[in-house]
């Protein structure tokens, strides 16, 4: 039976400093680590033994992974990074103070930019030195396929054709699967395989560092979710 | 240009017991922690920038090649596990005290089974607990193709398929190849890209936790070897 975890990875550094993150690279805290090592603490109590897993090309969720697997002992389970399991964009307001922008942009539209499915952040401009363009690691895409900012909605469109590419068949095998990501790329993902609506996704919250586990039918629908 | 780099594991639990490893999945000490995160300081220092990496499914390896690209700012590089990269099977030897059985055996026989090209060391039996046929990361191989126990010349042959089917076409593709591994894996690599003989490559001793760069040719003959 196709079984797939989630683990949104825990604490960074910019999270405790209560920043809007994105593709910023930054690290986990102390905290965050011990998260990851208590999910794979729970994996290990849970017995799930995984065939491939599966992360973004940033440290925080790529070190929940390895801490994660590390404690399941299963750190030797072969893993692919990819771009498209990043956080959502953040756009230009990557690095900004979460309050700061409320007290400068008002309460209204920095909760648009947070919760609404659609609504674009402030792009980040492909000359400013943070943005994606200037990084080795998106070396592979053309400038225009780089983002300078995502909603939930975008966000969602270059998630899930990698969930069809890569993930889906593993899972149409029987494969049991681990992805450990972000927030805003679990929450897609969550959409295509829960099915749920463009109204209600943005009201999931997927706790961090807790094992989120679906047990899937063959044709992948949901037959059991629950938390480790 | 295509770039080759080598780091074979710092210091291991068992190493530091002075025991026979082999396919025993033994942690790093913390000293073979600070060896590869200094590895990992010397190739930031190089400016090496990888294209992919390649690991044993072995976590002294794994952790060795996480701990180097994490301080070389490179923890999202695509990465490679294969059995194909582990250190050498070290047989019936395996969790014995290297000093214990050269008292039983004689230093000379001992001798023969760390130093000879083709002496195979007394084989696991397929039955004991300590087989790899036991273990999960192992299952997609058939039980015949799992060693019980090896020397440098059948190390080498399961090496070199893997370094020509995955290693060498991204090196002639000009790419910067990192291979974090064993002594005996790597020493097996070594014979095959600096082309030594059989009588000396049991001379050859690479150090720990020491980054060895191979430049190449294009048709990935060595043209400079330097260790950084």
């Amino acid at each position: 039976m196709p079984k797939l975890v989630f683990i949104r990875h825990g604490q960074s550094e910019w999270n405790a400093l209560n920043q809007f993150t994105g593709w910023v690279d930054v690290d986990l805290t102390d905290k965050g680590v011990a998260e990851a090592k208590a999910a794979g603490n729970k994996i290990k109590a849970a017995n799930i033994e995984f065939d491939h897993v599966f992360t973004s090309v940033l440290k925080r969720a790529i070190k929940t992974c390895h801490y994660a697997l590390e404690n399941a002992d299963q750190l030797w389970v072969s893993e692919t990074k990819s771009w498209r399991l990043n956080e959502r964009h953040y756009g230009a307001l990557q690095g900004l103070n979460k309050q700061e922008t409320a007290d400068k942009y008002g309460d209204e539209q920095v909760n648009l930019w947070r919760r609404s499915y659609d609504t674009l952040p402030p792009l980040l401009d492909e000359k400013d030195p943070g943005s994606a363009t200037n990084d080795r690691r998106y070396q592979n895409l053309e400038k225009r396929s780089i983002p300078g900012g995502e909603n939930l909605k975008v966000t969602l469109e270059r998630v899930i054709p990698f969930w069809q590419d890569e993930v889906a068949p593993k899972l149409l095998k029987g494969e049991t699967i681990l992805i450990a990501a972000h927030g805003n790329s679990l929450r897609a993902l969550a959409k295509h395989v829960e099915g749920i609506s463009d109204e209600e996704i943005m009201g999931l919250e997927i706790p961090t560092g807790q094992p989120l586990v679906y047990e899937l039918s063959d044709d992948l629908l949901v037959k059991e979710k629950y938390y480790l």
